[in-house]
C-alpha cells in the first residue's frame, strides 16, 4: 500500500503509480497493435530501466531514445533496438560506434554534412531514418524539399554501412493545437507528408518506414493505419500539460510529486513546500484568468491519490520552496510535517529532475 | 588552455572560468571585510566541492545551503559551520540532528508549530534564526509582527538546546527591481526592519546577528555597516537575469555551457545544438520587444569566451534541442560539430541540471 511506503519519504519525491502506468502502456501498445503498426516508445521520459522493463510484457522490444547517453544507459540495461530521435552529433561517433557495433542502432540524419561524416566514420550496419518537418519548424527537412531528400537518400544508398531505414517525424506543434480537431488535423496532414514521401521513394525502397511520435497525435487518434511506427513517450505518466491539451484524463496522470509540508500562512491561505525548481522544473500553465501555476495538488490517500483540490495549485516556485494557494476550506487540513501530492505540469523535466529521487508502487 | 580542454567536449557541459570566479568572491569577499561583516556564502548555486572549496582562500569557513541534503553533501567534504536557510522539514529530523551532532548548525524557524517540534526533538546545541519577510512574501514572520515574534523568542529562550542566534531575510523582491535606486531602497528598509528587531531583543540577546542574503542587494550596495552576516550565493557564476538587474557586467558571468551544433538551417538563420531544458532549465528572460530568450550565444576561445554575439540568441528550447536564432553576418560562423557557448539565464538552476557534467579551468 501506498500509505505504508510513502511514511519513509522525508524530501520530494516523484511516486510513480505502477497500476496507471500499466494502463496508458497497454491502451497504447493495443492501439498500435490493432493498426498494424510498430510501437517504438520514447524513453526519455521516464529515463529508468525499472519502468523501462513494464513494457517488456506488452511485447516492446524496441525504443526511442534522445541522446547517446539514453541510449548507452537502456543498452545496458538489456535494450538492443534502438532509434536515436535527436539530429546525430558527430562529436559522439565514438560511443555511436560501440553501440552500433552491439545493438541494432537507428540514427537520425537532418543534413549532408553529418551524412557525409557518417559515410566516412561510421564501421558497422547502422539504420538511417531522414528527419522530415512536417510543420512544427524545429528540425527536419521539410517534405516538399525533395531535391535535398534525392541528394541525400542517393548519399545513403550509395554507403555500404548506412541502411535507409525511412522517415521520422515530430509534429510538436500537436502541443500549441487548440482543440482535439486540430490535432487530428495535424496529425492527418503530417501523415499525408509522409505518405507522399514514401510513395516517392518506394520503388528504389521497399520496405520505408513511417515513423510518428507526439504523445497528443498518438493519444487522441485511433487508427494508425497507413504509418509504419508510433514513438510516444509522454503517455506514460501523462501530466497537467497533456491534460490540458485533451491528450488524457486527469486519472491517467501516472506520477505525483510528495512534498513535505513545512510552513503555512492562514492570512494569505498559502502553503509552504519543500519542492521547487531543481524538482519540478520550472514549466507552467496558466489559467483562463491568466494566474501561472506550476502543479495542481492532491491527497496521497491509501492507495494512490485523490482528484486534484479545487481552487489548490502551485503558484510560486524557487529554487527548492514551492508556495501552494489554497482556500480556506482546505487550509487546516494541511500541517506541517504533512506529506502532498503535486500532479507536474511537465512529466518529463520533472522525472529527469528526480532520477535519483523517485520510487513506484 | 581551454582550447585543449574542450577538445574532450562532446555533449553539453557546463564551463565554469575559475578566475572569474576568483574575481568575483574576492570582491564580495572584501566587501564584507570592509564592512566588519561575516560573509557566509550560499553554496546552492554551485553544490560543488571544488568550487566550494575556492572560497577557503579568502577566510571563508561558514556557509550557507538550502536543504539538509546539501549539508550533508558539504559536511563530508570538511565544512564545519552550516546555516540550512531553509524552514525547518521536520520530517529530516533525524538528519538534522546527525548534522547538529558533528556540526555548528543553525536552522531557520518561521512557525511555533515547528519550533515545538524541534524542543522536543532536537538532541544537540543547535543554531535558531527567525526568517523575517521585509516584503518578498514568500515565506518567514512580518517585522511588524513582534506579539509572535516575542513568543518564539521567549520558547526559543526557555528550551536548553536551542540557542537563539537573530532574524534572517532574503529579500527576493530585488529581482523584480526596475532599477539599481530600486534595490537600494529595497536593501535599505530590510534593513531597517532587521535593525529595529536587533534593537528591540537586544537587551535580552547580546549578540543578536541580523543577516541578509540577495545577490542583488550584496552585490550593488556598497557598505554592509550596521548588517553582521551576509549571505549571496548566485554571484560566484552570475547569469543574464542578474546581469539584466544590474548586479554584473557581462564579462563577471563565471559559467557558460559548451553546446555541440548538430544542424543548421539558412532560410532560417538557425542554428541547432545539443542543448535543452534539460540542461538550462526552462528560465527565460524577454527582450524589449517580448520575444523570450533562454541564452546568449558566445564564441569559447582559446582562454574563455568572448562577449555575446549581436542578434544571436537561444529562441527556443526541447528536452534536449535547442535552437539559436542568429543572423546573416554569423551564420555562416557555426558549423556543424563545432561547440558554441550559451551564457545561462539562471546558473542557478543550470549548474543544478548539471551537476555531473562540468568542468573548471
Amino acid at each position: 500500500m501506498l500509505k505504508e511506503m510513502i511514511r519513509n519519504i522525508i524530501k520530494p519525491t516523484l511516486i510513480i503509480d505502477k497500476s496507471k502506468c500499466l494502463r496508458n502502456i497497454k491502451r497504447m501498445a493495443e492501439k498500435a497493435r490493432n493498426s498494424g503498426v510498430k510501437f517504438r516508445p520514447h524513453f526519455k521520459t521516464h529515463q529508468s530501466a525499472e519502468v523501462g522493463s513494464w513494457f517488456r510484457s506488452f511485447g516492446v522490444d524496441s525504443i526511442t531514445v534522445s541522446s547517446v547517453s539514453m541510449a548507452e544507459y537502456f543498452f545496458r540495461n538489456g535494450w538492443r533496438d534502438i532509434t536515436i530521435a535527436f539530429p546525430v552529433n558527430i562529436l559522439e561517433i565514438d560511443h555511436i560506434n560501440d553501440l552500433a557495433a552491439h545493438s541494432e542502432l537507428n540514427l537520425l540524419v537532418i543534413s549532408r554534412e553529418t551524412l557525409k561524416f557518417l559515410i566516412e566514420n561510421i564501421k558497422t550496419q547502422t539504420g538511417i531514418y531522414i528527419k522530415i518537418d512536417t510543420g512544427y519548424h524545429r528540425t527536419g527537412i521539410l517534405a516538399e524539399d525533395v531535391m535535398e531528400l534525392d541528394i541525400l537518400i542517393e548519399d545513403i544508398r550509395n554507403s555500404n554501412k548506412l541502411e535507409f531505414k525511412g522517415f521520422l517525424t515530430h509534429a510538436g506543434h500537436t502541443y500549441h493545437a487548440k482543440s482535439i480537431n486540430d490535432i487530428l488535423s495535424i496529425h492527418e496532414e503530417s501523415k499525408r507528408q509522409l505518405l507522399t514521401l514514401k510513395e516517392r521513394y518506394s520503388s528504389a525502397f521497399e520496405n520505408i518506414i513511417i515513423s510518428v511520435g507526439d504523445t497528443p497525435s498518438c493519444s487522441i487518434a485511433t487508427d494508425f493505419t497507413d504509418l509504419d511506427e508510433i514513438r510516444p513517450g509522454n503517455f506514460v505518466y501523462y501530466d497537467l500539460m497533456q491534460h490540458n491539451i485533451g491528450s488524457c484524463s486527469l486519472n491517467n496522470i501516472a506520477d505525483s510529486m510528495a512534498c513535505p509540508v513545512v510552513g503555512k500562512d492562514s492570512s494569505r491561505n498559502e502553503i509552504f513546500i519543500y519542492g521547487g525548481a531543481v524538482h519540478f522544473s520550472k514549466e507552467y500553465l496558466l489559467f483562463e484568468d491568466g494566474l501561472k501555476y506550476y502543479g495542481l495538488i492532491v491527497h496521497l490517500n491509501d492507495d494512490s491519490w485523490s482528484e486534484p483540490l479545487k481552487n489548490t495549485f502551485l503558484a510560486r516556485i524557487s529554487q527548492e520552496h514551492g508556495i501552494v494557494k489554497t482556500s480556506p476550506e482546505y487550509f487546516d487540513n494541511f500541517n506541517i510535517g504533512d506529506l502532498i501530492g503535486v500532479l507536474p505540469v511537465h512529466s518529463c523535466l520533472t522525472a529527469n529532475l528526480m532520477r535519483e529521487d523517485y520510487f513506484t508502487f
